[in-house]
């Protein structure tokens, strides 16, 4: 029933030194204690392991901890399609939480479905480890946008 | 061109202290620095101060961060309208990032646009304040869920 | 609760009867039997009677219906801001059934959230009305996108 | 990257008839020309050829008509797991407009993502043929709900 999934050549060679770049620039991030595992033309995976900090009122993950880095790999899987001089920025998103994020590891996969002159559309699949098994918890469709020529950096004060 | 905002009758006149409770056992809340500020049946406002840890890789606040109060004042404005003994969990929703998320505070507003027995829809308006003047910065549109006779509490290990 | 609802000034004067031109040439609009009742800046109303050929199963308006009408007020309440030479073009929606559309007439109700220079935000209300009373039956989240220089003709052959 | 697609048992046998029975009862197929193709437990397909009377205004299909088929597939593809005297109603969709919507036939294949006792997920990829070739042009996210004990007739007047 699918689509073959897209082969995609980056515009930028140096892509991948350039999401780490940005990544390490994202707050959130470190705050929750999010990792970048990989990152491929079209396509990154962010890992968060489960502490009571990112939790809702279950000791489950949070939605907004499951959220936030399947948002951050779909709009990195995006960017690692642009140019050099391109920044990035999520438009929208839809999540739809399928099962409890119970469990010690939390594995966002994107992939970009649609990669346009200024509009991306990606796919991230959430899955929760638990006792060595994923589980998919959550899926995402989204909507991102390249900003020509303004470099990826903390806007100036 | 509005429908006329529903009026909402609580079921549990202890619904504040209900939702306080669950909103302090949000470990992600915290880590995130955000508190809530409101609470009134069918509405909900959560706020978070900005600090580099919220942040995205431009400075502004993170859409993660956006995302996770506006569905936590969406849950939590839903929740507020069910039983004693329910408990509420975010089944999907859908947020639209309307203008970069730059300023010292965000501040979440959630209401109820339907409370149905088992589901209930809900919007949230994000603002961002910056010099005192607050921005609409997004919008969400969210779908949570009854469980009912399920206490809003830690599930056993 | 409310952002204020913003205030538009069109671009293009004329812009009533672009969007009355447009519509005519949507042929999905005229098979529904929907017409366009309104046009302002940033606003557009759309209404469909009901008749058996835009039920579902049960006998009331299908989502599809709904949610067509809803999609073109959204992206005419955008195109009425655009300027002569644009054409205009959906991105995505979102939209949530809150209460069965069960009734004579179906009403969709657009406004322009967020007016930029290339991605459009808007919201649409549909009520339907039975036994001249009003109920909101589904409300949509859409992104529309501006196509600059591109008159909205059908395309060549 | 992917989850294993879920493999379904079919809780009534005769999944197949019902939900053909029940698209013959949708009005609105018939008046866009739609026909469902085919039904698998958990899987269906509609097809819809075009003619001007399902375009917008460039002469394409109308979004209104892609949605409208990929909302009852997700339906359909979700109430083949359903019980002999359940009915189906969609919650709500999320739809991205990914290509034009330019060719002789819309497929639209929908398939389920889980399957719950209330509500299920499901996701419909739309593909719009040209010359022979198919184009992924849309997909959707969607949330329907089982109603219990509803035979999924026409409501009585």
């Amino acid at each position: 029933m699918r689509a073959e999934e897209p082969v995609f050549t980056p515009a930028d060679p140096g892509f991948a030194s350039r999401v780490l770049a940005s990544f390490a620039r994202q707050g959130l991030m470190q705050t929750l204690g999010a990792h970048l595992e990989d990152i491929q033309p079209g396509f990154c995976e962010i890992r968060l392991p489960f502490r009571e900090g990112v939790s809702q009122q279950h000791g489950f993950f949070h939605a907004g901890a499951t959220a936030a880095i399947a948002d951050s790999a779909g709009g990195y899987a995006a960017f690692s399609l642009m140019g050099a001089a391109d920044s990035v920025l999520s438009v929208e998103y839809k999540i739809n939480l399928l099962a409890p994020a119970k469990g010690d590891l939390l594995i966002a996969r994107a992939r970009v479905l649609r990669a346009g002159q200024t509009l991306s559309v990606c796919r991230a699949d959430v899955f929760v480890r638990r006792e060595s098994k994923e589980t998919l918890c959550a899926t995402m469709l989204q909507t991102v946008m390249r900003l020509r020529n303004r470099a990826d950096l903390p806007a100036p004060g």
